[in-house]
């Protein structure tokens, strides 16, 4: 981020849902919880991570000694060791982590075309802008949704991060990177809150975990793709 | 609105793209320029209109003495006598408009199940709200995009409508309906302003019509489905 910066055009996008195939630069949000918790992860110690797209995916993948996680309506299904909730990081250091999500998976399979492959959130906001901006001129933020539908949450957080590549010299392109940027304006807890996402955590007595996602710029653990591992895709901290 | 208003649970919801069919009361959104246009044209004294899907359509319609009003490219098609555009609504004092839109006449087609048919702008975002709650308990905010993609002026003024119905008792329902209030929150020209819909205006030299239609609460006529003729959609001032 030196004073010797090239002057070429730089340019980020926003896509409300996973449509790809990418090129340039991909970060993949999906906030409450895929994300942040695949972020939390790596900060809190962990070797890497291996996201695979179903429970039994995730269970034939996981090698002796790797940790399983992974969640069936917002609840650690049984026999996982743990349940996706960033609450749990702590519980990785050291170790690899095998992660089932769906929604997030999804979006990442979809965004596998892209140079490099990122796992973005609040927590990570600015570290992620900085990854990206050093890996590509050409960035797209892209939402993962939620069984298809927009998600506000995520819209949102793509917002804060493409608020952070601005000041590194991007230019928004197209209407929904403005409409994740005015969204940006709001604070995060009430718009996170208000997400279909949230409610669903909520009713599970995980309202807690809202919080934690909710929570801009805490560390700097970035996933970075790494590889792929029998149909799962490795990501390691960048 | 007096006093003795009957507790029932009056929601609203936000569809970003119209999608039908609708039930309850619809307002239909295509905030630049057609719904602004239409409530302007009524503001300023014309009988009725007739909201044509076509420029093809519209001429088909007129009959002598009506005023043609309709664009391509943002400029006044050949051989019409208005442009769409809000500046010129005063010269439709007393006479019935056949007005060809494309984006907005698509959303009433997709809305003509519901009970109520209504078009809403910033500019008569309260008056429209106050109808919309007179008419039902149950009301969708219609946003007609462009060519199939959601359209952030659009969403701006459902969250802008939403509001005005919070305020009247109505309960925001479903993600989208979250997202139009936050981005609601900001101020409506520099909202406006970043749409697709008002670059286009401003690459013709029409940037002032954006202008007009980023003014909140500057009249009360809305425009109401009254019937059908020849394919066409008929409005009268509710």
């Amino acid at each position: 981020m030196g004073g010797d910066r090239i002057l070429k055009d730089r340019v980020f996008r926003v896509d409300p849902l996973p449509k790809g195939p990418y090129e340039g630069v991909a970060v993949v949000i999906d906030v409450i919880r895929a994300t942040t918790t695949a972020g939390a992860f790596l900060e809190a110690g962990a070797l890497d991570l291996v996201l695979a797209k179903s429970l039994d995916q995730a269970r034939a993948l996981r090698l002796p000694g790797e940790v399983l996680a992974g969640e069936r309506g917002g609840l650690r299904p049984e026999g996982f060791d743990l349940g996706n909730s960033p609450q749990e990081a702590f519980r990785v250091r050291g170790r690899r982590v095998v992660m089932a999500t769906t929604n997030g998976t999804r979006a990442v399979h979809a965004a596998r075309t892209a140079q490099a492959l990122l796992l973005g959130s609040l927590q990570n906001a600015r570290a992620v802008a900085e990854k990206a901006a050093l890996l590509g001129e050409e960035v797209t933020l892209v939402c993962a949704g939620k069984e298809g539908e927009m998600g506000l949450d995520d819209l949102y957080t793509a917002g804060v991060i493409g608020r952070r590549l601005m000041e590194l010299g991007f230019r928004a392109e197209g209407e929904t990177a403005h409409l994740a940027l005015f969204l940006a304006e709001n604070d995060p807890l009430a718009v996170l809150q208000a997400s279909e996402a949230a409610k669903a955590l909520d009713r599970v007595g995980l309202g807690e975990d809202v919080v934690l996602c909710a929570q801009v710029d805490v560390h700097k653990a970035v996933p970075v793709r790494t590889g792929y591992r029998d149909g799962g895709v490795v990501f390691g901290r960048g």
